[in-house]
This record gives C-alpha cells, structure tokens and sequence, in this order.
C-alpha cells in the first residue's frame, strides 16, 4: 500500500459545518457536571481518530437530499457510540500490555475503561432519546447489540485457523461493518421514511465498513506502527485469525500450517506478528484481501453512481478511494 | 443484624405474576441467535439475585393505579440494566482476585465480562424502544449515565477517609439509590402524565435504595460470605471508604485513623477488612450508618402511608422492613 493519494479533510469539505457542529455536541456531551468524569472525557479526546462514521450520517444526508438539523447530532451520537467501543477495546489491550509489563494500577485502569465507556454508551443512547424520531435510538440500539455480539463471537473464534470466509466476513462485518451501515441508513432516513432509499445506503455502508475493517486487518499484519499510527500486530497477540492470514492457511501445507500455528501461539515468542511474517509469505493472503475489499467498493461504487450528481456523492466516491489507498 | 423477619417471596406476592412475566421477558431477551452469547448469558443465570428494582417497577405500578400490560417489559428492562451492571463489577472484581491469582485467562475473562456487560446494555435499551412510550428510554438512559459517574466517582474517592457525608450518600445515591429510584418512578409514571406521583415514588426510590446500600456496605465490613451469599470486605479492599468506616475514622484519634489506614492500605494484609476491624471498634459505626438507614426508610414510610391501601402498598411497606433487617 502506497501513501494515500486522498486527503481526508478534502474529501470531507462538502460535510465540514455539519461535522463541526457534530464536534460540538460530542465536546458538550462529553462534559460532565463531575470533576472525575471530566478528566477522563478530556483523557479520551486523544481518541479523536478519523470521525468517517459520523461524517458518512452527514453525507448520507446530503447525498440522498435527507440532510435535517438533527443530523449532526445523530453523527455525534454515532461516534460516542464509536468512542464508547474504543474505550471498552482499551480494557483488552491493556491487559494485553499487562502480559508484558508489571501489573501497576491495572486495576484502576480497567475499572476506569469499563466505567467510561459505560458512561459514554449511556450518553450517546440519552441523547438519542431527545430527537424528535426515535429512528435513531431504535437502529442504534440495535446495531450496539449487533456489535457486541460480533466482538463476542470473535472472542470465541480465537485460534480458529480453518474459520470460513463467511464467518470471518459475518463477524468483521457486525463488529466494524454495522455501525457503518447504520450511519448511512440513519444519514438516509431519519427521521423516517424512505426505507428504499435507507436500505440501499445501508448496504453502502456495510460495504464500505467491511471494506474498511478488511484493509484493518491487513494492515494489523503487515504495517509498521509509525504508518499506521497505532500498535499493531495486537490480532496475531489476540489470536484473530483474519482473512489474509486464513486464505495462505488454507492453501498451505501442513508445515506451513503448524509454523503459522506456532506463530500464534507458541510459548516465548515476543513480536507474533514479525515472526509470523517470517515463517510464511503473507503477501498472497493480503492480496486476496485486498482483492476482496476492492470487490466490496466496487459494489459500493455502483450504488453511489445511482445517487444523483451532489458535492457529497463525489465525496462519499473519493471515501471509496480513502478506505482502499488509506496505510493508516 | 439479625436473621431476616421478612421472607421476599412472601413480600413480593402481590405482583407475582408480573415477576414471572419479567423473568421470561429477560430469557426471551438473553437468548441470542449467537451460540457463544448463549453461552454467557446462560452463565449470568447465576446473578439473578433479588430482582428488587423490577419488583418495584411493578409494585409502585400497583400501588398507585398506574400498572399497564407494558410494566413486566419495563421491569426486564431495569433487571438487565442492573445486570450489566453486576457484569462489569466483575471485571474490577476479576482484577482484585488477580493480585492475588496468577493472571491466568484473565484476557479472556475480562472481555468477555466488558463485552458481556456492554450486550446487556445495548438489548436493555433495544428493548426499551420497542415500548409505546418513550418514557423508559429517556429515564432509563439517563439514569444509566448517573450510574456510571456514581461509579467513576467513587473510584477517584478512594481512600478518602475524610470524605463528608453528604458526598459519600450522594455517590452511594447515584451508583445504586438512581435505579431503585428510577425503578419506582417508571412503575408510577410509564407510559407518561402523572408527574407529581412520579415524583413522590421516584423520592421513595431513592430512599429505599440508598438505605439498601448503606445496609449493604455495612455487611460488608462485619457480616461472613456465608450469610451474606456472596465476598465480604470487597470495600476494604477496594479502598471504598464506606459510611461506617467514615463515621469511626471522623471521631478516631490520630493512632487510630493511622491504624485504619494501614489497615486499607499497608502492604502485606491479607484480609484487609477483618485486620481492620481488629484494630478499631467498627460496631459505634455501623450503628450510626444503621441509623441513618432507619431513619430514611422512616421516610420512605411516610411516602407509603399517603398511598391508598392497597396489597403493593402492603408489599412495599414489609419491602422497607426487608431492607432493614436483610443479612444478605
């Protein structure tokens, strides 16, 4: 993968009032009449991060002619919700980190992850509540569960080096693709109505999320933290077997198979994911996966073109470009 | 405290029906499509405890005319906010036995509790957007906020022995008294109107619930993991510096607030909570800490007395007594 051609703010523009005022609601939100909660919320803003799903309720909007006065809040409670997913993230990593490092205030930094996010979920479902449609709690609420279960099945496919690529795409796609789904359709829908039009923004945004969580785990393999901008080799650490590591599973001989095995697993082995990458050529996995996203924003690519000529369908176009040419 | 004069079931009989109604409302919810969820949810079967906030829900329902077919829906919704509650004190709870266990499967066991929790969360409020009535939602999410920053700030006054009153009851208040409150003012109110009745019921809440925790955290410091079901002296060794232990510390001479503190705090106890009340008389604490429970389920019964009389207002009266007199 080559530096991105696509610069997200660029391609944001027709959105930016709309994602500043999102930016606003979430600042408020976020601010609470405890002195504690407000350190922790100002601790999180360092989470900040690329804001795609909120951005894509307001291109939605714009695209479909559906854009209201709520839509910003919509895309802030999107992103809480977002944000909230993060947090909880945090409570695994860190006792990923704790695997490696002494066991110093865990447990004051598990509880204060659990408690943060529950906090952040809870706001972003309150804030919900007061929109003039409850379209937004109703798909909301629903896509969190959605979500939860994607993360729990995943949690229990660990070391599933024979998972089929449907199941890899079922639980990549409700744990990352359903919020992005959601964000369309509400973009397309709230505050109701046009459930033709909703139905095809969610498979847009099914599409561009698993797309997006695909080039993820490509990435988790294959990049250096300095491009990527976060650790990564956590999914060789946490046992996610993804796809570009299950297609040279699946074509490889049963030497290969027990290296990559080893790799996962093995006792003393300090950097998995260097070493997987050592023991076994990754790159024809990584390109089959990335195959497959291009595939998924090829499809996405077609219903955009059906969407009539606005600033935000070029954008949520050149979004298409952003997830396939994004290294970070 | 003594053995309990009040059988629950025997309170609760008023509304038993509607118990039973909640209950297959909650295993109708818990039941996912995903086997690994089933699998935990089967597992939490072991937290179903007193279901006191549903109860409420149903019987301030009754108590003031106000119970619809919807109540039982309302009640599942409160038990499985409370649920994920309970689900997430594991975590922190999880990372206690940690400092002392070998940090075996703790990866796994924390997220599946976070992820466990954050379901639970996400089908309440899924669930509460499929009612008539917008209501539940909008109490039920904000109260869950309050919930969470009782909790996070609670955290942050850890080994405050010199904390006020007023702030101890206001986090003992928002981390348990909120639900029980928002419990009775959801049985009186849902679907809507009858705001000063709601009113009323939600301050019995909060007086029933706050009195609940005070008991709770008295049986903590003095009462055994036999009668009381469940690890005693978690406060103590959380560092949570409950009201009895305030009230000791407040008329404590220099010795001894420095013997309690080291009795939270010094390397090397093993059991924290009986080494502390080897170093100083708990019993002038727990006495005053019980006192002040009476005294609010004093107003709580007032509260009871205004309502017409009726077999709920019977149950919620004898309901003040079990609280009083519960050792569990």
């Amino acid at each position: 993968m080559s530096a991105p051609k696509v610069r997200l703010e660029d391609v944001l523009a027709p959105v930016a009032g709309g994602l500043e005022r999102m930016r606003s609601i979430m600042i408020e939100q976020l601010t609470d009449h405890s002195a504690s909660v407000r350190d922790m919320t100002d601790h999180i803003s360092r989470f900040r991060g690329k804001q795609l799903r909120g951005a894509l309720v307001l291109l939605a909007g714009e695209a479909t002619g559906n854009a209201t006065d709520e839509h910003p809040q919509v895309a802030a409670i999107v992103e809480m919700i977002h944000l909230a997913t993060l947090v909880h993230d945090d409570v695994l990593d860190g006792a990923e980190v704790r695997r490696r490092v002494a066991c110093v205030n865990e447990r004051w930094d598990n509880q204060v992850a659990v408690l943060l996010g529950d906090f952040l979920y809870a706001r972003a479902f309150a804030l919900s509540t007061e929109l003039s449609s409850r379209l937004a709690s109703r798909v909301l609420s629903e896509t969190t569960r959605r979500l939860c279960v994607g993360e729990i099945d995943q949690s229990q496919r660990r070391y599933d080096f024979e998972m089929p690529q449907e199941v890899y795409e079922s639980i990549a796609g409700a744990k990352t693709a359903t919020l992005y789904a959601a964000a369309c359709e509400l973009g397309a829908r709230y505050p109701g109505g046009n459930e033709d039009t909703g139905r095809e923004m969610r498979a847009l945004g099914w599409e561009l999320g698993l797309s997006f969580q695909i080039i993820d785990d490509c990435l988790d393999v294959t990049g250096t933290q300095e491009a990527v901008g976060k650790s990564v080799g956590n999914d060789v650490e946490d046992g996610k077997v993804t796809l570009p590591v299950l297609h040279v599973y699946a074509g490889a001989d049963e030497n290969t198979r027990a290296a990559i095995r080893d790799a996962y697993t093995a006792p003393g082995i300090e950097r998995r994911a260097k070493h997987l990458r050592e023991v076994v050529d990754l790159a024809p996995g990584v390109d089959y996966a990335l195959a497959r996203a291009q595939e998924l924003i090829e499809q996405a690519r077609l219903r955009i073109a059906e969407l009539p000529p606005t600033p935000a369908r070029t954008a949520l176009d050149a979004l298409t470009a952003f997830v396939l040419e994004r290294n970070w």
